[in-house]
């Protein structure tokens, strides 16, 4: 592998010399800005050999780093061993940001080289402005990786489908209106849409063509004279092509959106979001582009009342598999029988796939045992596979897409003994996941006001996490979508009714364990007094925490009543669904707890 | 006065047409952006008559507007009665901003003049581009108002005063020399200052300019090779030039400024902030400007070890001054003796000014009976001046300037009968104190992640309000200053030790009552752990909370804890300083408070 890395990056200096290229810069994205992205769009990791989920390349005439994050400084070390390429420890204070060591690494006059298809315009003007600063060019047209990469994947080729409007609860037509009436608001006759998750959410259309992410790899123009999806011809049927003609959406292949946005007229105004389009897109736009907020997003992050009902529904087959993989995890203990990992993930997955509308996981499921539940991103592999005891914590964050929606649901338990530690640290972070769950909050209220409520309990005892507390999750597409968020930082998108949310705060001890406990929430109205609106949360997910691991010396009257009040929730909802032995188990584990 | 109001408005509309101005804009502000401002910068209430802290005056050839917040809109409608000035009332949604409204009443080649000395840089180029696109000049240069206003006050001539290093903490020079070290990590060889308080910490000079407000008005120019303050020659004395000039610091008359600046060397790199110094400054300034954050704001916040016991020793004056006027507004009343709201704040002042070290109040103390305290901005006047009863709550707003600290408190307090509601709502503010009084939180918080622990309890009972929960306070300076904050918004720096902030949530019932709690408190180390260096706040006000007005039924034991020890704190630190009628007193209002 180290010889045709070097190779590649050899081959790859020939291509910059010939075109008159001083450096070149690989990000960990698709011309969607996406996070996850299809194997097509894996040049970093295709120069490189580093397959870490995040990390640009960057390659001069002499030199070469992949900027790896923490998480990643050991996995980068070792992939990239034996090449040319060296790793950038990025986060430490001493290691310069890609632009600084350009800057300092090249000379004015030199000219770097990207592909503007993989760099937003936001991302692409600042790089422009911080290497000119140092009179060094940028070049946002060089893309050698073609010609290189003789077998390089294709684009997905995996038919669309239509998300039915019984699970959408919205047809595309009436999407497409909405959108383009907030285009026109913001002084716009038509929209460009880039992100896949956006164009799948206004069609009604799904794809396989990202891992646990249901997304058709496409653009999509929007425009009151008739719209068009640009996609690759193969992953179209006469069925598919007929529904988007009959809500005015015409297709044209992938790659012909540039040479159709450079034909539109001049007169044309087209919105545009400046960190979703690629700089090469809007570049082609013939038209004037208006930048401003993408429509779509606060569109998509509001579910309707079918949505909700779906996953309300969703929730209740999601928490029947869940009761049948705990127990078969349990089980397989008690009779002492060898259970690692990855069995965990296999588990859930065998029962969650028998349920119906299920269609995929919705993201890898993370089962990490004792301190490999420390390691917040940790996925298990064959050389990392843990088996499990009763002698530590076992967290599990695993999730769903069924037609009707998305699941994602962290439960930490013990299969034996625990420490006053443990139930202490779980304690703290069940007070906060409560807090939050318990939350009245007015009309306007950000994430960003409301995330330190989960974490206060946590901070008193000198504990912290350092991931959000929430995400937006979407409705049979990706598990973490926008506009809000619960974290730390600031996020001016107010909660908003519709929403759906995580509720996850965790604690991490190196070494030893993590504990997380997540629940997905619904914004809803709370009440309407002399002060305003005020609204708060449903709590969609229905399954159990484990009681073994509370500490009721330390919860509150109300806290406890909580959790018990869930509880009944869950074993109300959820025993219409089990069998005898499963009803058991679950009166089991929904007991009241009592101090 | 309508007559002179007409006349003067002619007048101005003669001087625009000289002077081919079409419209022109006063802001309430003054060439230092200060929020509050002394005479000579009463532009717009000479124009125009109306007297409120805040709104713009808006002039064209035929029309002319006031925009007044919700506060002003009654009393701007009666002050402007008779006037050729119409009120808008800003925060409407059918009201225009200033930008739009000009926008659509003038018309392309048409020029809006503005005073550049004061809109800051930012307020002017927003302006100019809002106009710009629709085709409108900006003159930022037209002030005719030296011309038309005949006997115009002059700039203050009180002399400034040197703030003794025994009380400041740091030297002059040693400010200078960090403030230079901050502009030159920024890239710039030297800084201007223009906000007032900023000049005053630097140098330590106070002055009365500003009522509540020891600032003098001047300008600072900070160099290595040697700075200058820009300030009246009638507000200096031997003395205080001896002491600049000891600390390299030259003095030239205030309104030299500019010159001075127009012959700096075009080498010259200066450090100027957007959002405090005024456009026209700016554009005179002949070398390259800098602009960044002001380097004062941090190094002002985070007070020395010399500050922090000062204001540890002016809360316990302050306190015992309100042990008296407490005492005697009871007594007043318990004689059956008229009392008023100006009456409360004569008391206060009257007991404040007895202590040593005593220089001003630091506001217009805010009492405020019944229905009155439920109007935030509430400022008693002969007019509004209400008799004080049993019968309903008393908020009490105020706060000093001694020399070595500033205070702030906010009691509520009820002489008589309470009610249910009351009492209720009372405890509520109080959980949200406690709350924020004890928190812990990790480096990095910011004031908008705690807010929400303040309002979350109100909130749940559909209460809420909305000013912010807390503010930065000066040290012998202005007590609001930033650059932290406590509130809804976002506010990117973080709570930092050394920085006094107040914690002050309340509730407010139109046409019923206002309750506020307030303290201050500084941020101070809490622990560190593995997690991190975490910091909590210190509780600095010195005085009880009304014990009539908790509902325990409501509290925590936690929260009744808090009380108590706060209450025992309070007693332990001001009986010494008590007479022994005094400290019979105190020991009923800090009795332990029990279920």
């Amino acid at each position: 592998m180290n010889k045709e890395i070097t190779a590649r990056i050899a081959a790859l200096r020939d291509a910059m010399k010939a075109a008159d290229i001083n450096a070149v810069i690989f990000p960990q994205t698709d011309p969607h800005q996406g996070e996850y992205i299809a194997d097509h769009w894996q040049v970093r990791r295709w120069y490189s050999g580093f397959t870490g989920s995040a990390g640009a390349l960057v390659v001069t005439l002499d030199k070469a780093f992949v900027w790896a994050d923490s998480r990643y400084w050991l996995q980068a070390a070792a992939q990239l061993e034996g090449t040319p390429i060296g790793v950038m420890e990025e986060g430490k204070p001493e290691v310069p940001t890609i632009e600084q060591w350009l800057s300092a690494n090249l000379k004015p006059g030199d000219t770097v080289g990207i592909d503007g298809m993989v760099f937003s315009v936001q991302a692409a003007e600042a790089l422009g402005e911080a290497l000119a600063a140092n009179g060094i060019n940028l070049s946002v047209d060089f893309n050698p990786t073609d010609a290189l990469w003789s077998d390089r994947p294709q684009i997905p080729l995996d038919k669309i489908f239509i998300h039915e409007e019984k699970y959408a609860g919205e047809s595309a037509s009436s999407k497409i209106s909405k959108i383009l009436a907030n285009a026109a608001a913001q002084g716009a006759g038509a929209a460009f849409i880039s992100d896949l998750a956006e164009v799948a959410w206004t069609l009604n259309i799904r794809s396989r063509d990202v891992e646990s992410n249901p997304v058709a790899t496409a653009f999509l123009y929007l425009d009151p004279a008739g719209s068009t999806l640009f996609i690759e011809p193969g992953k179209l049927t006469d069925e598919t092509i007929a529904y988007l003609a009959a809500n005015n959406v015409a297709t044209a292949p992938y790659y012909a959106v540039k040479s159709f946005l450079a034909a539109l007229p001049a007169s044309k105004k087209i919105l545009i979001n400046t960190t979703q389009t690629a700089s090469a897109i809007a570049a082609a736009i013939a038209g004037t582009t208006v930048t401003g907020a993408s429509p779509v997003a606060m569109l998509k992050g509001c579910k309707n009342d079918t949505q909700i009902q779906g996953v309300r529904n969703a929730m209740e087959r999601d928490g029947v598999a869940l009761v049948k993989a705990f127990m078969e995890i349990e089980n397989t203990l008690a009779q002492g029988l060898p259970l690692s990992e990855i069995n965990v993930a296999e588990i859930l997955t065998k029962y969650r796939s028998q349920q119906p509308l299920y269609f995929d996981q919705s993201f890898d499921t993370i089962a990490g045992f004792g301190p490999h539940g420390a390691i917040v991103h940790y996925s298990a592999t064959h050389a990392t596979n843990a088996t499990i005891t009763p002698d530590n914590l076992l967290l599990i964050d695993s999730g769903a897409n069924y037609l009707d929606g998305t699941t994602d649901i962290t439960r930490t338990i013990t299969l034996g003994n625990t420490t006053p530690q443990q139930r202490r640290d779980f304690t703290l972070v069940m007070k906060g996941h409560i807090a939050l769950a318990t939350a009245i909050f007015p009309e306007g209220t950000r994430g960003a006001q409301l995330d330190a409520l989960a974490r206060i309990n946590l901070w008193k005892d000198g504990l912290s996490y350092l991931h959000g507390t929430g995400h937006g999750v979407g409705h049979f597409l990706n598990v973490h979508e926008g506009p809000q968020s619960i974290r730390l930082n600031e996020n001016p998108t107010p909660l908003t009714p519709g929403m759906i949310t995580s509720n996850e705060p965790g604690v991490y001890r190196a070494g030893q364990y993590g504990i997380r406990c997540e629940n997905l929430v619904l914004t809803i109205p709370a009440m309407h007094t002399e002060f305003g609106q005020f609204y708060r949360f449903e709590t969609l997910t229905l399954f159990p925490f484990d009681l073994a691991l509370f500490d009721t010396s330390i919860m509150s009257d109300s806290e406890i009543e909580w959790l018990n009040t869930y509880h009944t929730t869950v074993r109300n909802r959820l025993t219409p669904h089990l069998s005898p032995a499963e009803q058991q188990w679950l009166n089991a584990k929904t007991a009241p707890l009592t101090r």
